[in-house]
């Protein structure tokens, strides 16, 4: 058994793949832009040069580990290592058995993640997450991802489509979700809910809030991170806004404790950069709805290993898949 | 290792003490209605009563194992045997530690469990769980308890004091839950406020519904199964009311499916002997809600061990407790 384990990240704009350490540290670090990738075919033929490229650079040093594991953004059957559905990737990803694809032409192992639970698993071992026996993992970014750690392990669930931690419902009559259901807290707190919301405050205020000029005049510029900055500025239309955001995502936490009393719940995600302005009111709302959970034992807190989770994570899921 | 444990089901109107295979079969139960016990104390006393005299039974039988089970209606600390606080036992319930009281009068090991947590292992282990290595158990009555199986084991949480599903929030608008969060399931869906629903269609109908008929005119029996017994007659009131129940129920099962994604949820309690006027609008909730976890592979079934469901369970927590 080697010491450094490849991990691969596939977003919507990117691949990134790692050489990582058994002490989570990257020790390498290749990355591919994706800008040109069409379909999904290109997009694999990419992962397969960007693993290629680290292997030959990592193996003129030996000690790498032949187990390589990948998270990708969207629905993935984590044992069979088949891409369900993204709709985030370029071309049609509908059950790509990706596993498979890159078994053949890497001719090593490959294990296959969800990129949040990549997330989650890298938060645990090496983050924000670490020494806690039950954690919730949660990424607010364009959707919302979860992942949930249960007694040390990564639950996954029935077929492995557990810990969708976005479609936890907080409002049963709330507006319907892309995932079909209705009153999801993705639907209500992600960040096209987010900037639907900074739009609208915009239009009726006349241009009189700094969201309006922190996005230059011009409304397809409007972003969670936007609302965000005006909202640290103390812009009361953005903090309206963030309060709500964090009051929405607070209650399918206070569901999650109650369900789970986990001690620690890990918040990232492009929309969790936006740093107090939310923490403070998913921490608000907290208190007023969890009661059955020791909320003071349970900590609340923002991710720590940044947009290298997913690598990490990735590394992580192989390191376990070499060890079963 | 003896073949037979004691397990004991503490509620609020009665005892109730049974001796348990390791197949799950009750082969003796004593019973006690608790109908003149005032205070803890003298609860305590009876369930003293209750385990010697059971134990004077069988010893003379042999083959008894020493560590018994006992789970209560209410919220308990189960590492530290503690009854934290239990609203509907008579006297004032709050901080008593069961376990140390009944090891020090029984002179044996004693292992103390939520009655809900009891619920659910014996349906996960004899019941309508078997099987399942993901369970959500819910027990609907006066309250809306949970438990969970995960990968094969209850899963308690923090201080365990996890699993209380009735607290799973299904819309933060909600009325107030007697626990001081807002919207809880349990607050919109036991038997409280099925008994309110019911009581108020009654006033609004001048004596037209079928619920007033069997409720004697009388409003003060109005109850969840005097409800249940109208809808099952077809009675337009009756039916709206378990449609709405069951909506609200399955709106906090389809949360808890996109989170845990479990192949069985067990649903028990007094208000689930409803059937399937109530699992009827709790499967067409799932089909309206349920959009990540694959469904058609998810049993949502009734209890199978009916009220001694309780004693069973507290009897397993025993046998978990011998072999650890």
């Amino acid at each position: 058994m080697s010491d450094i384990f490849l991990g691969a990240d596939l977003g919507g704009s990117h691949i990134a793949v790692a050489a990582v350490n058994r002490q989570g540290d990257i020790v390498d670090k290749v990355e591919d832009p994706l800008t040109r990738a069409e379909d999904q075919d290109e997009i694999i033929r990419r992962i397969i040069h960007c693993f290629q490229k680290m292997r030959r650079k990592r193996q003129l040093r030996g000690k790498l580990n032949p187990q390589v594991g990948i998270g990708v953004n969207g629905v993935t059957d984590m044992e069979r290592g088949i891409v369900v559905f993204s709709p985030n990737l370029k071309g049609q990803w509908r059950n790509v058995p990706l596993k498979k694809n890159l078994e053949a032409a890497l001719r090593i192992p490959v294990a296959v993640a969800n990129d949040v639970r990549a997330f989650t698993l890298a938060e645990s071992r090496f983050g924000a997450g670490r020494g806690a026996t039950n954690m919730v993992g949660i990424a607010i970014g364009t959707g919302i991802g979860g992942g949930l750690i249960i007694d040390g392990k990564l639950h996954t669930g029935l077929d492995t489509r557990g810990a969708e931690l976005g479609h936890v419902i907080i409002d049963y009559n709330g507006p319907r979700c892309g995932c079909g259901s209705y009153g999801c807290v993705e639907a209500m707190a992600a960040a096209p809910a987010i900037t639907g919301m900074a739009i609208g405050r915009i239009r009726q205020s006349a241009g009189s809030t700094l969201m309006y000029e922190f996005a230059e005049g011009d409304l397809n510029r409007v972003s969670p991170e936007v609302v965000a900055r005006a909202a640290a500025a103390g812009d009361l239309a953005a903090l309206e806004i963030m309060n709500k955001v964090g009051m929405y995502i607070g209650v399918a936490i206070a569901s999650l404790l109650a369900a789970l009393c986990p001690e620690r719940v890990v918040i990232g995600g492009g929309v969790a950069r936006a740093g107090e302005v939310l923490f403070d009111p998913i921490r608000r709302t907290l208190k007023k709805w969890v009661h059955t959970a020791p909320l003071r034992k349970i900590d609340v807190v923002p991710a720590e290993l940044g947009t290298d989770a997913g690598v990490i994570g990735a590394a992580v899921w192989a390191m376990d898949h070499a060890e079963r």
